[in-house]
C-alpha cells in the first residue's frame, strides 16, 4: 500500500483540480475560447480577453490598502467568495510578482487546452486593473512571467 | 399569513433563479458579455455567440434519435447534466416550436442583462446546430420569437 | 404553444426545486434520515433533529437585532450564504409567524421523504435558539403549524 | 519567488480541500456529527453511521463486476457523481486494501474534526455494503488501518 499512499496527495490535487471548475459553464467557457482564438487573431484575442479581465476587476472592487499583504489579503477574499483560487504578492525589485495557483482551468471539456490559454490574458488584465485602482494611472501592466504553468506566475511592471 | 403563503412560489421561483448560476462564473460571464457587444457591432456579437453555440453542440452530441419526443428527452438529459434549465419541442406547421427554461441568466451581477441578451444567439446558435446534426444540412435555423422572456421561446423553420 | 408557455413558471420550480440541494450530500442526506427513523421512536428521531439544529443555529449566530424586520434580514442572510431558501417573519397576537420557502428538501434520492419530514424538527430547532439567542431564555419554542408543506409554516409562540 | 512556486502544490491541495465539501450542507454536517457523538456512547454513535453507510451503499447499487480492477472503477464512477473523492483497491493476501482520498470532510465548519471522525464508519459501512454486494454474505468487513489520515487507509477482510 505504500505506493498508493505515497501518490495520494498528487491523485487528490489531480482530482480537485479536474473537478474545480463549475460543470455548468465548462462546456460553454470551453467552446468560448476556441470560438474566439478561432475567429480572431491571437493577439486580438488576447486584447479581448485582458478587456475582460478589466471589466471583472471593476465589478469586483478591492478597498483601498496600505500595504501589499494587505493588497493580497484582499485579492484572496475576492478569490474564496469566486472561488477562483489563490494568489501571493511578493516585492520584487522595481515589480511585484504574483503567484496565482488554482484557477479554474484544466478540465477535460477543454480540449487542446485553449481556455488555460485564454485565461493568461484574462488575469493579466484583470490584475493591472485591480493595481491601477489603487495606484493610479500608469504604465505599469501585469504580464506572464515564462511559460504558461500552474501556478501562473506574473509579475506587475514595466 | 395568508399573503405569504399565496406569494411564496414567485418567491421561491425568483429566489432559485437568481442563484441559479453558478456564483464561481456570474463575474466572468456578466463581463464576457458586456465587453463583447460594447466593442462589437450588434449583429457580429450575435453572429459570434450563434458560433458557441454551434461549437458547444458539437462538444454535446445528442444520440440519433426518431421521434420529436425523443429529440426533447435527449436534449433535456444533456441540460440536466449541465443544469441549464429545461425544454420543450412542440411540432408546428411547418416547424418545431421551442421553449425553453430556467437558463442559467438573470443574476445580480448581469446588470443591464447584457448576458441575458446575449444567452439567445448562443441557444439559437446550439439548437440548430443541435437540429442540423439529426437532419442534415438544410436551411432551417433556430430564432426566436417575438420578445425575449423567461422562457424563452423558439421555433426551428425557414 | 400557449399551453406550454403557461406551464412555464411550475415547470421551472419544480426543476430548481429538485436540484436545489447539492448532490454531493443528497445521498448521504437521505441515508441518514430514514437510518435515523428506522432506529428510534419518531419522537426521539424528532428530538435529536431539534438539537443539530440548535447546535446550527450556535455555529450560525445572528447580530443582535431591534426590530422583527431586522430580525428577518439577518436570518435571510444566513440563508443566502447557506442557500438554504428564505424566510418571512410576521407579528401575530401573541406569538410570531414564520413562513420558510425553498428549503433543500424535494430531491430525487430521498425516497420516501424522510429527509423532507426529518427537516421539520431540524428547522423548529434551529429557529427556537436564534429566538431564543435575540431575547434570553424563555419557555416559547418555534413549532410547525399545521400539515407539512412548501413552504413550511411555522410559529414561535407558547 | 521560487519559494512561493515550490509550496504552491501544498498549498493549492489545500485550497482545494477547505472548499470540497459544498457550502450548502457544511454548517448541518457539524453540527450533526457533533450532536450524535455528544448523545451517544461512542460505539454507538460508530454503529449507527455504519449503518448510514450501508444505507448510503444500497442507494448507490455498484454493477456486477469480475475483477478488483473493474470494482475500483465501478466505485470512482459512483464518487465521481457524487464528488467525494476517489478510491484504490489492492489486492492483499487474504484481503484487499483500500485507500480513500478527497473524502469531503476538513472544512472549517468543523471545528473539532468531529465530522472527519464520524466519515470513518460511515465509509466502513458504505465499502463493507459495496464488497457484500459483489460476494455475497460473508463474516469480512471494512475496518481503518492504523490512525485516521488523509488519504484513508481501509482494508477488507477478517
Amino acid at each position: 500500500m505504500d505506493h498508493l499512499l505515497a501518490e495520494a496527495p498528487g491523485r487528490s490535487l489531480a482530482y480537485h483540480a479536474g473537478r474545480h471548475a463549475s460543470l455548468q459553464w465548462r462546456a460553454f467557457v470551453a467552446a468560448l475560447a476556441r470560438t474566439l482564438y478561432d475567429n480572431a487573431e491571437d493577439g486580438d484575442a488576447d486584447a479581448f480577453l485582458r478587456e475582460v479581465g478589466t471589466n471583472m476587476a471593476r465589478a469586483l472592487p478591492l478597498p483601498q490598502v496600505a500595504t501589499l499583504e494587505e493588497l493580497e489579503a484582499a485579492m484572496n477574499a475576492k478569490w474564496a467568495d469566486l472561488d477562483w483560487g489563490w494568489v501571493r504578492l511578493r516585492e520584487g525589485t522595481g515589480d511585484v510578482g504574483i503567484v496565482h495557483g488554482a484557477t479554474p482551468t484544466g478540465f477535460a471539456e477543454d480540449t487542446g487546452g485553449t481556455w488555460g490559454r485564454a485565461s493568461v490574458p484574462l488575469l493579466e488584465g484583470l490584475y493591472t486593473e485591480w493595481f491601477a485602482a489603487q495606484q493610479g494611472p500608469s504604465h505599469l501592466a501585469v504580464s506572464l512571467v515564462g511559460e504558461r504553468a500552474e501556478p501562473l506566475h506574473l509579475r506587475y511592471g514595466r
